[in-house]
Parts: C-alpha cells; structure tokens; sequence
C-alpha cells in the first residue's frame, strides 16, 4: 500500500489549486430579472446619459433663478404660475422672466428654467407663488447625465451583478446580458458499500451522503453539480467514470480514501494525467488528491462524510468559485470562548467544528465518519499545526459555515 | 399635501415590522438534492441507527483484542488469517480465537471481533498476520449509532437546510423532504415617467429600476419575486394594483414617495387596511412606509433608485427573512479608514455607501437618485442620529453589500 508522500499545507495546497483553475470563459444569455448573482462577461457602456434630461429633484416650482434672488419670508418675490409639468410629460414652450411652472420630483426642467423653489418654501396665491427663497442656478436640478454619462462603463465584465449592479443596467433600459455560464460539475460518489438514496440497506451497505453535501456546495458557490452516480471500489469502474466526466470543467470524487482504496483513484488520475497534491496537512480532510487529467481539474475528496465536507469549504469552495469567476468569499466569523478544554495533538491544521450557544463555542465533533460532526456545527476553530490545547473560558475565533 | 409624521427610529421601524410579518406555512415536498437552503417544515426522525452497524475506522485486521494484549515488536502476538472483509460485503461465520479477518475502512466488523488493529502495527507473513500493538477491546471500531441513533430528531422542523443538514438526512437515505414553500411577493413601481425595459424612451421618461433591484434582493433572500408591472401615478390605478396583488404572501411598491404622489400610495393602504408607519429617519430612505390589507403586509419603498436599494438592504430584507422562515443574515462588516473627511447634518441615521481600496474607504454616494451610488458601492457605513463629520483617516466599520 502507497503512503502518503509529505502532507501539503493548506496554503501550499490552495496555491496550486489556484495555478490550476481557469475560469470557464463560455457565455450566455440571460435576461436582466435572471441576471443578479451572475458574473457579467462584457463591458456594458451607457449609450445615452442618466437621468436623459435635467430633472427635479424635488417637488416645487421650476424657475428662473435670478428672479427669486433677494427672496426671503418677508419680502417674498411674486411670479406667475404659467403651467404644470408632471413627471413623465414634457412642458411644451418656453418660461420667460417672472414666470414658473409647478413641477413634481422626477419631471423634466421646462425650456427657460434653471431652478427649482421647494413647495415648503412658497406660497401659491391664485394664479401666483410666492417665493420665499432664493434659488441659485441648478438648485434642487438633476442635470442629465448626473448618474450615468453616455460612454461611461456602467458595468465591467467579470464583475459580479449585485442588486445595485443590475439597478444600474435596468437604466440603461437593459433587458438581458451576456454573463458567463455556471461550471459544470461532475459529482462522483466511490465505495462498494455505498448506496443511492431511497432503495433499501443490504447488510455492511451505507447511504450516499457525499454527492449530495458537495453538490450543495457546489450549487452555493455559482456551479452546477450534475450526479454522476455511484462507483465501486474498482480501478476499471473509476477510470471509465473518469473518462465520462472530464467532459466537465471540474470533477469532483469522494471516497476511495482509505490506505486499502486509495491509491485506485491515485493511480488512475495519474495514469490518464497528473497528480498535483495527495494529502494535505489539515484535519479532518488529510487523504485530499488534487490533479488534472485532459485540462479538466479533478478533486479526489475523503471518504468520511466530514472529512469530505470539511474540506468541501475548506479547498473545493474556493476552486469553484474561480471557476465561475465570483469573487473570494470572505466567510463570516464571530468571537466565543470555548466551553471546555479541547486537547489536540494531530501535528496537522486542525478545524474543530462547534456549535455557539451563549457566546460559548461548544465541540460538536464526534468523528471523521460522523456527518453529524457538520450537521450540527455552526462553524469551526481553526487550531494551528503548534497548537495542541485551547483552554476552558479562552477566546476563539468561529468561522461561520452555511 | 401632507407632511410627514414623526419619522420613526430605525430600531423602532423595525420592530413593526417583525410584530406583522409571520411565517408563510405552506409546505411542499423537494428532492433532496434542491433542499439545500430551503427550511425544513417538519421534524426528520431517525428510523435506524447510523452507522447501522459496527465498523472499522482504520484499514488494518478485525481481532479479538484479548488475543493481542501484551503484544510488542519485540514479541508479536501470531494470528491465522482466516479471510477478508471488504467494505459492503459481510463475512460469513464467526472469528474464533487466536484468528484475524482483513477489514478495510468501513468494513462491518466480523462477528467474534471486538478490535481492529491498523495495517501499520503488523507484518503479514504467509497465511499468517503478526501484531506488534496490543488494541483495547473497540480500538478502531465505529460502533452501530455512533453518528445516529435510532430515533433521534435528526433535523428539526425549521431549521435551514445547510449542506451539512442535507448530509445528515442522506444518511438516512431520506430522496425528498417538506419545506417551507418560498414566500411570493408581489413588485410593483409606480410613476408616470417610469417605462418598461427594451422599449423606446420618450422625453421626460426613464426606465424602471427598482422593481429589478428590488427582485434581485427578494430572490436573495429566499423568497419569489413576481413583478406585476408599472403603475402610473392614479389612484385607481394604485388600488386596482393593490387589490390584485393582495393575494401575495407580501406586497412591494416603489415610488409614489414625492411629497405630491406619495400621498396616492399612502391613501389606498389606509383606504384598503392600515398604515402602520411611514417615514423613517434614515438617510437615504426617509419615505419608506409599511402597512397591512387584508393580512397582507405591504411596503412602500421609495422611489429613488438609492433610497428604494438602501432601504431594501436595511428593511425589506429582514422582513422577507422572516416571512420564508430563514435566519437573520449576519452582514459581513470590515474595518476602514475613511479617504475623505464626510460632513453630515441630516438629523437623521445616514447610510453612506463606500468604496473599498487599500483598506481606505471612499464614499460613492451622488444622490438618492443616482443608481451608481449603490452599483459602484463596496458596502455602507453608519452615520448615528447625532454625529455630522468623520475625519479623514478616522476608522469606520464598513457593512458589505451583496
């Protein structure tokens, strides 16, 4: 049986996933309602200003300003309201000297105008408003073009469409935008003794939990994860299950990680292409197989429920995400003391996953194996290859999950 | 026109809010690989233990650990390997003394053993296995409901589906699920000058905005959004729109917020049911404006694009949190030192929306009406009620967006 050769820290892991990943470059169409969360793969630039003419932006009356200067409650100025202009209406004709026109937020600045007098600050008397402020040139005016001037890049490709993002394309009157499609990827559950959902349990035959925590993972990180089903311990079953799946631009294996196991997906990762880690210097999660096979990445994730989702977050999440072309997640975190002594001594970087109650960080791990070890964590404590204990009452840093 | 009311606290607003919005108990059943996310409506109960029976947690050979006890490298106890136990087989008959079974991680442990001594602590030799380590009696073994035992609350009704939840119900072989349904919400923008995407603009018109904006947080906070189109400023119009849309789990208007519109919106929700506040004293966001028809909760949101996002973020988001039954979302925040000196005087709690750079922030804010103020932001800071300046260099916690 193969040992593994040095265990990778988790930093010299990522970075040779990170080497290793491109984002998938291939686009498609969505319309804008559909558009939020995706990642734009092109500029797109204002073919006309925002607002596309000057505007109120208060409701009043639009005037010339120099006829209010000197305007004041008491000696307010006097002029003569010559019409009405709604948002969404155009006044028709010019506003001479001592005239203006009431105007609502949003509507267009009538021809001749070049303030607008808030209502708070008037007096309408008949056919007449009295102005009891002065107006400066521009007062209480959106000039065209103040949001968006024609030209501009309102959105650059490769930026991810937030809410205010796709605001700023609706705008534009925008109706749908090029975005880079979401990743395929192939989800591949291995062991002789795992099986699918729903059918009964023969004796020494567990459920499948993996495909299903990672295609969650992979779904929460802008991916699509496509189940390719269950395969056993048997190297001509893996290989023909990998040779399916590198259609895909990641493959994603659990199992197979047993010392007994593992080197079948070793050996045919590195026969069909390279492997570029195996086993990485963080626990739960060491016996993690990184590699590329035909330009198509290919994870080989633990066996263990756990272990494998531990590392899901941990390496996989990342990958995806710059496969997708999202940005870093920067995970939550809060501050706990831990409620009791916890004693390590793996020599490897340890995530000890617990549960927060009453700002105290409870362990919750039980083992590698135990899915309930993640299911009912609230995050994790990153305990440092150095350091073996924590003490009852110390402060910790949680690393939210979900 | 009618002014404003007292402007409510944000905090106070808030609790209004949470007072009036339950959440939606409709159910519906989902496989389980689109469960994630989704909240659980009923509690799931183990109908078996997991692991449902003993098994080895090591690759290594199945003992009866009093056959091992004094071993040592010097003095290795002799065992007659008597067969081999893969993972999802089970072995036929009993072990007897003095006799050893070859088991790989997650093998059922053969009847008779009681140990399981790791590959690395032995030396196979012919039909014959020397152990080197003496094993305790369950050394290496996961017993049967170590991760779950019959009969426990697995995941309970309510709670979030995280990847480590859904992997806790495959372990019980559980394909489908009862969530929550997700709430529908009905959007509607409001204005005159307010036209549909992808048509042409005449004078004095602009795109709609925020009912994608607004779709945008919906759907990201577990919920649905249905726009139900532009709705001029009339008041028929408005209750035509209301009525239609009060069959919604939740209702959404944006704009109708100038001095002389607003009134329009704010007259057929106490016309139709009652108006629980409007005008909160936030910056940007003042006339947002929240009521209750026919035991629909229904908000008035602002129409400036900035002011409708901004207040979405703060407001609307908890509010659709709720009504879909998910936790609160803790926001990511970052510390920052302000680029510039900001000088506030509003008297009430600003949002001022930021860039980040270097770890410097710069505010993005043009106006409420400006779009870009909240596209071209990284996250917010918050000004309280009574301060006016930050300095230059002061540090800042800046909330993300997104």
């Amino acid at each position: 049986m193969r040992p593994f050769k040095r265990l990778l820290p988790r930093e010299a892991a990522m970075e040779i996933i990170r080497e290793n990943i491109r984002r998938v470059e291939r686009v498609e169409t969505v319309r804008l309602e559909e558009a939020a969360g995706r990642v734009l793969a092109r500029d797109v630039v204002a073919g006309f200003n925002v607002p596309p003419f000057d505007r109120a932006s208060m409701d009043g009356y639009a005037v010339r300003a120099e006829d209010t200067y000197g305007a004041s409650s008491f000696s307010p100025r006097r002029l003569r309201l010559v019409g009405e202009q709604h948002a969404g209406e155009r006044f028709e004709g010019e506003v001479g000297p001592g005239e203006c026109v009431q105007v609502a937020t949003g509507s267009p600045i009538p021809l001749g105008c070049d303030a607008v007098v808030m209502v708070e600050y008037t007096r309408l008397d008949g056919g007449h408003v009295e102005v009891q402020r002065p107006a400066y040139p521009g007062a209480n005016i959106s000039p065209e073009g103040e949001d968006i001037r024609e030209g501009d890049v309102v959105v650059k490709g490769g930026e991810l469409l937030t809410p205010g993002k796709v605001g700023a394309l609706a705008a534009l009157g925008v109706e749908s935008v090029e975005v880079y499609a979401r990743p395929e990827v192939a989800v591949i559950s291995t062991g002789s003794e795992v099986r699918p959902l729903g059918g009964p349990l023969e004796p020494g035959q567990i459920y499948d939990i993996n495909s299903y925590t990672l295609s969650a993972v992979i779904a929460g990180n802008g991916c699509v994860p496509h189940r390719h089903g269950i395969v056993p311990d048997d190297r001509d079953a893996l290989e023909a299950a990998l040779r399916e799946a590198i259609g895909r631009d990641l493959v994603v294996f659990s199992g197979g990680s047993s010392v007994g196991s593992r080197d079948l997906l070793y050996n045919v990762v590195a026969d069909l292409g390279e492997v570029l880690f195996h086993g990485v210097q963080v626990k739960p999660g060491k016996p993690t197989l990184f590699g590329v096979v035909e330009g198509t990445p290919v994870f080989g994730m633990p066996g263990y429920p756990t272990s494998c989702l531990s590392n899901a977050y941990v390496f996989l999440a990342p990958a995806l995400r710059l496969l997708a072309g999202l940005p870093p997640r920067e995970p939550r975190k809060v501050k706990a003391r831990m409620a009791v002594r916890v004693v390590s001594s793996s020599g490897r970087e340890q995530f000890l996953t617990v549960r927060l109650e009453g700002g105290l960080a409870y362990p919750v791990f039980k083992k590698s194996g135990a899915i309930t070890s993640m299911a009912n964590a609230d995050g994790y404590v990153i305990l440092p290859v150095n350091t073996d204990t924590i003490e009852e009452g110390e402060e910790v840093t949680v690393t939210l999950l979900g």
